[in-house]
């Protein structure tokens, strides 16, 4: 499996650094962001290093079926009853700030929304 | 393959509501929003009718990966080439409009970001 020994994701990964997991397998890990933007912030990744969203093929759809498939079954184990939002930030304009592929999921009651 | 009668979204994919087409095969529509957030503003949708992401389950996982998978595929094509943004909202807490699963798919020169 690919990772980037300067990337703090892939640390996360190999536990190098801590975090708080909220799920985890052999191709995807999710834990609970450091900086929340809503009472409820899960980033889901890979496991195998991808810098972005676009640096993705036709041989990692199954893949990101299964980060998007693992969103709601996330928050609904979390206790978000009302909804959620799904984000995927790729590159300097889409505001992408870690160049390692990962899904904010953000949910609970409103008002937390930033956009 | 189900569709609701009174879905906004299934009478676009039946050409009844006019669109401006961005790709479409036998499982997906792309078409562009026609309030855009964002210099470029696509929504991607399966053609069959799914509310949200929290009425998927494991039989949608292709398809989901195939709706993200799209994505960079589409911003590349649409001349996006420094960034983009792809989001699921869904709920009333994550601020879902219309209850027929979609992603949006924003790009182009900042600022455009509402969050």
């Amino acid at each position: 499996m690919t990772h980037d020994a300067n990337c703090i994701f892939c640390k996360i990964i190999a536990g190098q650094i801590p975090s708080r997991k909220a799920y985890e397998d052999e191709e995807l890990l999710a834990f609970h962001d450091i900086n929340p933007w809503a009472p409820v912030h899960v980033l889901i990744i890979p496991k195998a290093h991808v810098a972005t969203l676009s640096d993705t093929g036709p041989e990692h759809a199954a893949m990101l079926g299964r980060m998007l498939a693992l969103a709601p079954r996330l928050m609904a184990e979390l206790g978000v009853t009302s909804g959620y939002r799904t984000v995927i930030n790729t590159g300097p304009d889409g505001g992408q700030e870690v160049y390692h592929l990962h899904m904010h999921v953000m949910g609970g009651p409103r008002p937390w929304l930033k956009g």
